[in-house]
């Protein structure tokens, strides 16, 4: 996202009181995504590039990073490691799909890798269903699979109108369905002895 | 299984109450296991053999399939598809995770994968999650997940001293932790709808 | 194939001297395959099958195991183990392409790991490019990438007219290609200092 | 590679008239790559990065691109083709290997996506045999695979003493097997029409 897209997206925040978190792409622009960003999405394209991650681990934002679709768990908890030693202690980990055989969904979402990770770190771990069913249907099932696991957080893509969403349309839940799927979570994370915010 | 084991397995029935699920390994002692078992269980190294299958299609049993772990999900359907067309209508399909990449974890459940078998077939659906993990850390979490998803059963692997179990010891539950996690499933049940027997 | 097609096949062999390899499917017609076949082909579905595995042990033809799409190097090897710790020590292996990410080619053909089953084990390997490819435009040369590894055999579909072949049209070379493809692997296998015959 | 590693090499290729290929790790410092390298090797990790792949199309050296382990051939050819409508007509393939289930090998050279980009690209194609093997066995007839498939160029690891090796010790072969290897080569290289230099 370019300069003026982030300046926009500031602008939103002021007004509506929303948070923001953005993708560094790639090193050119991270000085100004660390800046504008409430939380610094590193992408799975990006997660292995040291430039990124040096820099995240000095900067005084939260860092989510994405697991890439071919990454080992082991190099996941390098790349969170290679941040938090650095110093920046708000590292967040986002399980979003892996690449298997498997081409009747888009990714698999690994959630044994996600059972692997609640054992062997003590970071907070987000999940993104969306990207990887890349699909509708499945989206409310998966999402209260993932809150069924005492996870963290859920990236969940909605749109007023998803048949005129300008990417990832087949993905979009509409506004209708993704609060009948809220409510949904609410009660499966109380059932695991946890609030949803 | 050799018939003896079968006609053990049939003692116990009577004698507990319980129901057998036992499972042919290859062709040369099916008749044996549909006479004896109440569920027939079509394992995931057998699950592509039209022998086996066509017989299951006959047999008066309901037939459970386990997906192979280099299966896709239409692979899986058309096994199930091939038993209906015998005319046995009693089919369960059986995720118990995919080979992937990862080894980390032994196997990769596939949870995408059932929302997809959710969405393109109306057959019960039973998960597997200690296979798939084969490790007793995440098996409580993973459970959770699955019976969020709605789905209609799961096999869990017990023992009174997993340290002496004969196989799988790794992933076996002891009865303590079995029942505080039956505990939990059945408030997560609860929480999409549904009751747990 | 059932008894018909074998005799047929047999009738083939007398008439023009041919040898014949049949690939045993399911444990139903194991003994016809066997008496009627020069080499007795386990297929990639069936190679985790003990009952057609215990069978090949005993039997006095050559069997040629087929590696499972989601098949490990140490299970492939086992599975030879088997029949050969059976009694029957004319055993080779077949690699025919493994289940990957990579979907823009059918399979992917494993050469690092006939490698390892060239350094691991003595038995002769065969490979098969055409169903790994699963397409014609590269048959030819993924043929001389097998024969430079100093492998003992090759499957290759040809057809005399591929556009009316019955089955896996897309892969079957005509007869010109095939004479073509030939003369080339000759001196692939001269310059590792093999002999085609 | 820092700048003082970049200018030694410099002196290097002046003194033994090498040439050198160098990879960009990421976008920090990219310029000082250009600037020494004769070559330009953007690895499999940083292969989507847009940042460095821009400036790879405007730059006046050749540009190898290794495929990510997880890469699928479509991006492969995707990124080259980024490289070359920015401008700079010299972009090479690199396959060295793809993340599989089978972990005997450390990857897996897939030379069936070798023949996809033969048939789809008109670029040269050059192999990396010792990463995707990760073990000194196989590489001699790995090498003669990938050479007898026509392609334009093989990595190979070596180094006098691979006992003391500080990287990829496991994978190096030292200059006895290396040049045994090598006129093997040129032999294979013959029979498919091609000269080595």
């Amino acid at each position: 996202m370019g300069l003026e897209g982030l300046q926009l997206l500031a602008k939103m925040r002021e007004k509506y009181g929303l948070s923001i978190i953005t993708e560094v792409r790639d090193y050119s622009h991270i000085e100004e995504v660390i800046e504008y960003s409430d939380v610094v999405q590193v992408g799975a394209k990006a997660m292995y590039d040291q430039g990124i991650l040096r820099r995240c681990g000095k900067a005084n934002k939260p860092i989510l990073i994405k697991r890439g679709f071919g990454t080992t768990l082991q190099e996941f908890a390098q790349a969170a490691e290679f941040v938090l030693s650095g110093g920046n202690e708000n590292v967040i980990l986002c399980e979003r799909g892996i690449r298997t055989f498997e081409f009747n969904t888009r990714f698999t979402l690994d959630l044994c890798g996600v059972a692997w990770l609640k054992d062997k770190t003590n970071l907070p771990i987000v999940l993104d269903p969306s990207h990887a069913l890349g699909a509708r249907y499945g989206i409310a099932d998966l999402s209260r699979a993932c809150v069924a696991m005492g996870i963290d957080g859920l990236l969940i893509e909605t749109h007023p109108d998803p048949s005129v969403a300008k990417s990832d349309a087949a993905q979009q839940l509409d506004f209708k369905m993704f609060e009948e799927m809220n409510a949904s979570l609410k009660a499966v994370a109380n059932a695991v002895g946890r609030v949803m915010i």
